[in-house]
């Protein structure tokens, strides 16, 4: 009779989750004993690093991908990481030791005495299993969840010793036999009700977000607005680029706070929102999101997306699905007599900081245009999010762009590292802040012993200056924290192995050094000192 | 009418929260806007190390502490060391902002649509106030919730908005003029019968807990040893030291194991635990926690410690005020006919490594009996800590020695950096392995902001040796994730603007470089390449 562990394994490696991410402690040790060959473990020195590193995994590959921390202390460390994946709707099946079970009734060492508590509201799942033998059905039943609408992390708590119990095979045979489809399309009738209604407008718009990527929406997204004539926006704060920002139709990144976003629209009769939020506002302009006259439909596979919407009519299906179907009708109702949109201009000329040290527009006026295609892109650097979208492209598909879906910060770095596990041959260019790269910095550790092909682009600038421009923006007067001085962050990328340099002398010489650390293949740490103005928020 | 910020300002400096640990987002700027010049910001860069600095300044203060966190991300962060503070039972005031009231029913960027729940278990009151008004009631409640047995964290989430209205100022008057006594003596009948069982007991041991110091017990446990001949014991895996090491009395630190802690603790007919859990344990060895023939009493503060415990008679009362009453109650008895216990013969040298690098051992040999006596030190270098407890004395208090209560890591350090800060007349010694550094080593920041006299000592051994040492404990054969090559912490301390040092010659020289770092009155890290052999765990 083989053992719990083996059937555990057995199921993981059906389940396709080949790739481990883990941070252990001793309760892990009887997880990870005779590391089946055939499956890699991803090693991060904190937990918070680990789960936005199997994140960026597990939104490239489009797959579940298991992870596994150290009891209460290890999960409790992942917390801000795992709401992070619950709003980036990253499938992670995220396993935590706990005690053996004699010991689970008393607060001993590494006791996780209420493990399905802990983990809320980050998970949508939490469970120990009652006995050792049910751990494979537990397991099951979690990665199902996590790949389900709205896609997101789950956990099972594994007491340690409940790998070494028999149990026979029947169970597990029947749970490595299953096929689970877990993507409904919408139903014929509100295709067509949609599609009618984007016929019939005057000015239509597509707001695209970051599941309408995940869903695979993108070549149907392109193809419904061509034919359509469709402007298509970028959806507030998406976690993820969908259309190609270089398109004739893009109309671009639609801002944060609700009253500009009401602006924004204002000439349109017809929103239709796929694959995000309704939407997603920061900081507080308090406006209706759209005007009276312009109706909004948004197509979601989260009931809740739906739910918490304060307006508009909604379609629940997979944004992938609902975008096919509607390319699909349209073209059965002719052609559009819309007028295309104008082309883009090209952006302006950043202005020049005034300082000695360059502004971040400057960088990426440089960078840009020099960037290879084949390239995939993260960005925590928040005061500076409207330059890079002024200046940098976003085109590369699918996963082309990933950044915070809620706001939090150590997103950036660790989440381009897992994206450079899952797909080596795409480099990436992770832009960060020193102030964000200190929150799950250790993934630089990760990024060297893989020699993952990441490129860290640290912009300096001795604050948190997004703190600086949401304080001007609120007139709460001077407040203390702000700054953060007495960061060498090449100093920091050499204590974990990565080669990293600081270069202070212009826009190019930073391009050079990003081109070059590209080619190398391996990671790289770039420090830019900036300019220390402070952006206007709105 | 003044604003509700005022009022809240004016109740924590009512409550002696002077000094405010945090890490700040945007819905944190009107907490922080015109912050009192009275009181003391202290900025950690990553929310762990926040936590666990206030945890570690609370309990040298023995006093509340304010802590304010960003929204959700940054809570989430922190639920790792908030586990920690509540298992060393630090009463920190966890405030965490929240998006504007008007945008909270929605999932808007940095809301926290489940505040209440998003800190369990690690907090004893999670609350939201309905009212920005009810704000200084909320902290007074939490304050008050915080310093009462058993101590440890609360939170209360501060929608951002709440701080600029008006409120009238007569509840925050009574606030402010309440005393609130949250410390409870035992019954005289309880004292007695237990005096009684002292004084009648053929060989009684007093086993210590950190409640027991942190109650300001220490005295009176020595008191109380002292007049009855008792050989006192540390707890095991206690969060602080209690008795002083070096005492005759003192005999020893109780195992973690509970078939060991059985065969030390087998000839004594009574056991008094005060300010301890019965008992913490890891590994698990199956066994009884004493002999049939031996009783044990338990004194605690902590209701749930109590009610938990497997076996015992218990007594719920300040541990402190118990240790009072029991040492004066046996004088009223007479004195003592027991023997007294002979003197703690000196430790044996250390066995060599064998190696190029030196042992552990070697390191605290040289280093023990050279250290100042005023000086406190934290413990995180978890394979080593058998040979720490041999060769290096806890004499110092109150809070001499900090290490981690529940056995995650990322404590030691700032724990050390928020006791330094608490204490600056005292220096505080870190010993912590490379792998623990990477948990929360964003405190040695603030240390260099704030010229903290802490010195850091990495034994560097390039592995998760304690974790080798459970693998070897459990048979469970060869795991991968256990060597961790390539850490430089010398870059890392530089990186931070902490003077770091590499010591490869010898353990005199260690010795040497920690005590002339001690002299300088400010940070430094000293890395020792350390063996790499696996201690054995039992």
């Amino acid at each position: 009779m083989p053992t719990v562990h083996e059937e555990f394994w057995r199921l993981v490696r059906a389940l396709g989750m080949t790739t481990v991410f883990g941070n252990p402690g001793s309760t892990e040790l009887t997880f990870l004993s005779h590391f089946p060959s055939d499956l890699r473990y991803v090693l991060g020195l904190q937990e918070g690093a680990v789960v936005a590193m199997a994140d960026g995994f597990a939104q490239v590959a489009g797959a579940p991908v298991l992870v596994n921390l150290h009891t209460a202390p290890g999960v409790g460390n992942a917390m801000g990481a795992l709401l992070s994946a619950r709003d980036s709707h990253a499938p992670l099946v995220v396993t935590a030791g706990n005690q053996v079970r004699p010991m689970l009734t008393a607060r001993h060492w590494l006791v996780n005495d209420e493990p399905t508590m802990l983990p809320r509201p980050a998970v949508k799942f939490a469970y120990e299993p009652p006995r050792a033998q049910d751990l494979p059905a537990a397991v099951a039943r979690a990665a199902h969840l996590a790949m389900s609408p709205p896609r997101g992390p789950v956990l099972v708590s594994m007491p340690q010793d409940d790998y070494a119990e028999l149990m026979d095979t029947s169970a597990v045979d029947d749970l490595v036999a299953r096929t689970v489809g877990t993507r409904s399309a919408p139903e014929s009738g509100a295709v067509r009700d949609l599609a009618g209604r984007l016929v019939a407008a005057r000015n239509p718009a597509l707001v695209l977000g970051l599941s309408a990527d995940a869903a695979g929406g993108r070549d149907h997204a392109i193809a419904l607005a061509r034919h359509q004539y469709l402007p298509v926006y970028a959806a507030p704060s998406s976690g993820r680029s969908v259309f190609p920002s270089d398109d004739r139709l893009f109309a671009g990144y639609l801002p944060f706070g609700a009253e500009l976003i009401h602006d924004e629209l204002a000439d349109h009769d017809l929103v239709v929102v796929v694959g995000a939020p309704v939407f997603t506002c920061y900081p507080y302009l308090p406006s209706r999101l759209v005007p009276r006259g312009t109706q909004l439909v948004m197509v979601s596979d989260d009931p809740d997306e739906i739910a918490r919407a304060p307006l508009g009519d909604a379609v629940l299906a997979d944004p992938g699905l609902a975008l096919a179907a509607l390319a699909a009708e349209v073209r059965t109702l002719g052609e559009t007599t819309r007028p295309l949109r104008p082309e883009q201009a090209p952006p302006a000329a950043p202005r020049p900081s005034g300082e000695t040290r360059p502004a971040a527009a400057e960088i990426f006026a440089a960078l840009g245009p020099a960037l290879p295609q084949r390239l995939r892109m993260t960005n925590e650097s928040p005061s500076n999010l409207a330059d890079f979208h002024t200046y940098v492209p976003l085109t590369f598909a699918p996963c082309g762009y990933l950044t915070t879906a809620n706001g939090g910060l150590g997103y950036g770095l660790p989440a381009g590292v897992g994206a450079a596990l899952a797909d080596p041959g795409t480099p990436v260019l992770v832009v960060v802040g020193e102030g964000s790269l200190q929150y799950t910095g250790q993934a630089l550790w990760t990024a060297a012993q893989h020699r993952a092909p990441v490129v860290t682009l640290v912009l300096r600038n001795d604050e948190y200056a997004i703190l600086e421009a949401y304080r001007d923006f609120q007139l709460v007067g001077e407040a203390p924290g702000l700054n953060i001085p007495g960061l060498d962050t090449v100093a920091f990328a050499q204590s974990y192995g990565v080669p990293g340099r600081r270069v202070d002398d212009g826009p190019e010489a930073v391009r050079d050094a990003v081109l070059a650390a590209l080619d190398s293949g391996g990671p790289a740490l770039i420090e830019v000192p900036i300019a220390t103005g402070v952006p206007s928020l709105v």
